[in-house]
């Protein structure tokens, strides 16, 4: 196999965040269940932005976090993603450009605008997600560039765009390409409500052994595996995966790869402000560690500084220097 | 003259902000002055925007931030100012419409964008702006309604609207309309540079009489009166406004109203991250105090808590509850 010119390639969905400050009584009126991720329809997101606090617009997308992470930590890295022809498209377009990252979708014509997530964060820095899919549902596979997967040395796919039909066609055939050049396929769950709509389908892409590294955190995998608990969800993916990281919020993470086990802590954090994001750059660290062929626990360290930064201020991208963060936290 | 419905009605541009993290070599590749506005057309705008760094979209507009701090400070506020119809104009419309301020503008049809400011911040928290003013240049005279100018207590005025030609008709206008009524009126001259290019058309304001109150910084009210210093500054504009309250960042700020002066100290801040928004947000507290009636030592104090908590974080809106906050420290 070539050398890669890309180190880390995502397919994920181009979104814009548009986040809020909320009260519990806010999401107890709107039917929200906190910390987790909806999809709303271009009725519904304008009926709730109509009710909510004044916003601060950053892009976002849960895949596109990730690279933005990586390209932050000085890896080369691409993005995949559908935009709209409108000033929000232009944002998210904008943004991850400017961080280095390649992206080169099209954006797309016509009525549907780009998309958009409306986050409402709680006083206890939790994040509920609301997203209006947009243009983004329409990614198709003709949009992929089989060069450009052939070049990457891992394809990331973030499990929300299991959701649309387009898109996930347009991933079926992004592994089958990331496969047939021997490169590695990365996914994550993305959301224990996505696992509960994908169920079968994330199922059947793991039992395929199309998936070399997965992502998900305690909630996500032992929905997936219908466990009773994190160690019967290891116990029902044992073989199944090279290489399993798992995340546990304020209790660290862990990843297993074979008979390899590595366990970190959580980073410390002086003031958790907004989780939105943790998962994202969690998965930027460890897979910019990964890439570099460093140790388990060393990469299970930089997924956790890099989580530790986005959650430190609004918004789900770092903020930092995170290059430097890792270089001095690492030592 | 009847009770006021609104406390303040403030005529503005309206300005979705677009905050990007910049360092020095930057602004002086660009040729950029740190700390001043410059006016960009629209290819300037999108050249800029092309090599600035991922940005945060807020709202913004010098008199529209004041309004959203009167607001936040409990009292009645309206804003009047051109959106486009487009994607930023709903950002702008929502935002200042979810803290409870009228806005009744109906955005402008056709090519010109929501106008937007690039603000680029450097690791000193100081602000440099680049505002491309599309549809708020088109802000007509006919867009006001007399009966909402005549039930405010205050008309306020951001001397930046001065530019174009059109929004600058529409404020005298409003100030006459507002003067008929007995109401008043209150003029901020909002940077240096714009005071340099209506040096005559500001002062032509204040001797014909038509000020009750004007906000300054010192560069400002040196740079229009062409004194050597703030004292002959001051020396220039005596007997002329029967109110004029001028910012001196961290040295403070002073009032004088006829014989009676009043100065206060700045208010201490842990760390300053963004400067945007410093004057407007004074404004808004000192206003706040001013239209209950609160002694001018009071609304100065007013002026520096509502300034000092937009400091302390990115975006030129208050994000802390700024009632809460002043009811506390005033104590």
């Amino acid at each position: 196999m070539p050398d890669a010119r890309l180190d880390v390639l995502a397919i994920g969905n181009a979104i814009v965040d548009v986040i809020a400050s909320a009260d519990d009584d806010f999401l107890a009126r709107e039917g929200l269940a906190k910390g987790s991720m909806r999809l709303v329809d271009a009725d519904e997101a304008a009926r709730l932005y109509g009710r909510m606090a004044p916003g601060r617009e950053t892009s976002g997308g849960s895949a596109a976090n990730t690279v933005a992470g990586i390209a932050a930590l000085g890896l080369r890295a691409g993005f995949i993603g559908q935009v709209a022809t409108d000033q929000l498209g232009e944002v998210f377009a904008h943004d991850i450009r400017a961080l280095g990252v390649e992206f080169a979708t099209s954006p797309r014509g016509g009525d549907l605008a780009t998309a958009r997530c409306l986050i409402l964060v709680t006083s206890d820095a939790q994040r509920t997600m609301n997203t209006f899919l947009g243009a983004s549902q329409y990614l198709p596979a003709a949009a992929l560039d089989q060069r450009q997967i052939e070049d990457a040395a891992i394809l990331y796919l973030e499990g929300y765009l299991w959701d649309p039909e387009e898109p996930r066609a347009a991933m079926e055939r992004a592994i089958a390409i990331a496969r047939g050049a021997a490169r590695q396929v990365a996914f994550t769950l993305s959301d224990s409500f996505c696992v509960d709509r994908h169920r079968d389908g994330f199922q059947a892409l793991i039992d395929s052994g199309r998936i070399d590294i997965l992502f998900a955190n305690e909630a996500e995998i032992v929905s997936l595996t219908q466990a009773a608990d994190l160690a019967g969800a290891l116990a029902a993916v044992e073989g199944k995966l090279p290489l399993l990281v798992v995340t546990r919020s304020e209790h660290g993470a862990l990843a297993i790869r074979g008979s390899e086990r590595a366990e970190v802590v959580a980073e410390p954090v002086a003031k958790v402000i907004d989780t939105t994001g943790a998962g994202d750059l969690f998965a930027a660290g460890f897979l910019a560690g990964h890439a570099r062929g460093r140790p388990l626990e060393e990469s299970l360290r930089m997924g956790a500084i890099a989580a530790a930064e986005v959650i430190s201020h609004y918004g789900a991208r770092p903020e930092a220097d995170l290059k430097a963060l890792v270089a001095t936290k690492l030592g």
